[in-house]
């Protein structure tokens, strides 16, 4: 069949909206037609060209919800007509990390996903040429008819809005599951966000869910801090606005240190300050960001000897058929908010335009509908 | 009254026996009859002059067992007659910490300990010409009577032999803690271990009692081989062996990387490479390890954002008057050795020379009989 799509023919290139054929699914793949995706930091990554494992051409987007076309042989969870969020993080409960409760990292399409390839090694995308186009994430949600693993889709409830739950796919479930999931932060904690952008509001209202007593976000631009009270941040610290070390400010505005801590910048100076403001005994520090190609974080085991955890977490630890439903019912039922947070909606013909919304800082969330 | 002790009276000179004069126990307090002690690396630390807080003229030694001969006004929990362990990590119930499940470093006496001083703030001890000497990690068990306060001492079975669990009172615990406390490591687990000195093989024993499967030793020497079989170690590797890089050989090794990694070296970069050979997705590196002053670890924080986690640990995690008395239960019952770790049993006058061999290399562990 043909399809519209957005394609990253070359690094550092605008995206080339156009039509390109697009293959049946085989066993075990199901067809689904997009209805609206995100673009989010990691399309950008790859499409700047600084990802060192991003290939092209490809058809990038991996933040999406849509509706099920047409099932390879075999596949037995979904059938035409569902309603689905496309998983960059497949969840194929046969795995060794599938079957450990300790990593959401199914591994079992890893390899060939890293190609830019299905599970069988091939790509269904190709341009009208005849030429090879590569799938991204496992996902390319920036074509109006994508192929993915049947392992690779979570089955959502069909009430729930394309436009606003296809940001699920990613930045939510990343922030909401990395209190829930990595964290597991209880009711009465005290939490510090690093970045309050997408990413980091998604920890705030996550927070706020599971009861938390104090969410002090820090961001240096002071712009960011009207969202993020709405979200449930309930203390904002600018760090250039606070003389001398920022960590002994953040232990004393907390009582103590953070319960828990969250890096939503990628910056490393930032994972260590995060680290450090983490109380002493117990308190654990995530790193949700991703730092540019060979950066690396440090500090003095002496932070860890005296009690502190490091952790990360990737999809907010979220083994997604299971969880991602659950967060769309979150929603569904306003205990997180998604709304305000979709700050543009645009065509596929726009799409660029999104790049540079989110270039400039306007938007929080672009949104692509088909 | 009158006691024996080595007193350090300057940092890098060896310690002095002689007799120094002891108060009574006060309110909270307990006099306490050392029978013996163990010479621990911290004690060197601070009698080098290393240990930048380190503070003299005091009492060394942290690592002993004893009798108790009096209790001051108040004290309920222990009476004359009961054998103890010292606790340089108090545990007094009530403090937030204490209340944390999460943690077992007890802040009630903090302060007062790390500057050489009980709970009111005074030294029992003194010398013969009145001059104040400074307790030692709330302990100082290099003395043959000594008064702690009643939350710092572990009340234990009384047949239990002094010269054998005074180790239970830093090194056992650390390495057999830092498993069971820690890192909570199941049976059937795969872990390394580096550094194959006194806390490296009470690792390796406390990865044997919870039911490890393979327990990978790795030290550069390879003299410590035969003891670390002996203690339950499965595979030995010397680093000086091993073409190119040590962290896929270890992750080759254990399958996939160690379900729980162990530094009980202080050597930063064996950090790293601990942390890193653990598995991807759940594998855990723990810090046991004391790092020179102002040496950091780094690493890439991919490491963390793919599931690993770095921890440290303090005293095995142990809560010290609930946990010291079950590892003396689990030694009297066979679940862990100690007796071929102590190499070497010295008399009060001769405790330099268990410094000595320390320095050499020849000793695991030294005990001082009083
Ligand atoms: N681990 C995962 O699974 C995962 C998934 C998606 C995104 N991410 C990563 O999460 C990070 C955040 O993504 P986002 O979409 O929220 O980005 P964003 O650009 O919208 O937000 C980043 C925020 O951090 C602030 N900031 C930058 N430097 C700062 C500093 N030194 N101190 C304080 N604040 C600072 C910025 O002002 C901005 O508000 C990115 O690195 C992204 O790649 C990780
Ligand atoms: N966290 C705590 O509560 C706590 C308590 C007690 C001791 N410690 C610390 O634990 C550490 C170990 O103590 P120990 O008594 O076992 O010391 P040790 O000197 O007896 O043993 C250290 C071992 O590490 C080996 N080693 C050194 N460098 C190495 C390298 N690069 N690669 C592999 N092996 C290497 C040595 O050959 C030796 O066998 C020390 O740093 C000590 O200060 C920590």
């Amino acid at each position: 069949m043909r399809t519209r799509a957005a394609v990253a023919f070359q690094a550092g290139k605008p995206l080339e909206v156009t039509e390109v054929e697009l293959d049946g699914p085989r066993e075990g793949e199901v067809l689904v037609e997009i209805k609206a995706t995100g673009i989010c930091h990691t399309d950008e990554f790859t499409l700047s060209g600084a990802d060192p494992e991003g290939l092209f051409p490809a058809i990038l987007g991996h933040e999406g919800a849509g509706v099920v076309v047409e099932v390879g042989p075999g596949v037995k969870s979904v059938k035409p007509g569902d309603h689905v969020i496309p998983l960059y993080t497949p969840e194929c409960r046969e795995c060794d990390y599938c079957l450990n409760p300790k990593t959401n990292l199914c591994q079992s399409i890893r390899t060939t996903q890293g190609q830019g390839l299905m599970p069988d090694g091939t790509s269904r995308f190709r341009t009208l040429d005849g030429d090879p186009i590569l799938h991204y994430m496992g996902c390319s949600t920036f074509s109006n008819y994508t192929v993915l693993p049947e392992i690779a889709v979570a089955k959502i409830r069909e009430d729930a809005p394309f436009d606003k739950v296809c940001y699920i796919g990613c930045g939510v479930t990343t922030g909401v599951g990395a209190v829930v999931n990595t964290a597991k932060a209880e009711p009465g904690c005290r939490a510090v966000v690093f970045g309050l952008g997408g990413i980091g509001l998604n920890v705030i209202q996550g927070l706020r869910m599971i009861g938390a007593d104090q969410i002090v976000g820090v961001d240096l631009n002071p712009s960011k801090k009207a969202m993020a009270e709405r979200f449930g941040m309930t203390d904002f610290v600018n760090p250039s606005e606070v003389e001398g070390d920022l960590v002994p400010y953040l232990v004393n505005l907390t009582k103590g240190g953070a319960d828990y801590s969250f890096d939503c910048t990628g910056n490393v100076k930032v994972m260590r300050t995060a680290l450090e403001c983490a109380h002493k005994g117990w308190g654990e520090s995530i790193i949700i960001g991703v730092a540019p190609a060979g950066a690396e974080i440090s500090t003095r085991p002496f932070q860890l000897v005296t009690g502190r955890t490091w952790k990360g977490t990737a999809f907010g630890g979220a083994r997604g058929r299971t969880d991602v439903p659950k967060i769309v019912e979150w929603y569904m039922q306003g205990k997180i908010e998604i709304d305000p947070l979709i700050t543009h909606t645009l065509s596929l013909d726009e799409i660029n335009k999104g790049f540079d919304l989110m270039h400039s800082g306007e938007s929080i969330r672009s949104v692509v509908l088909y």
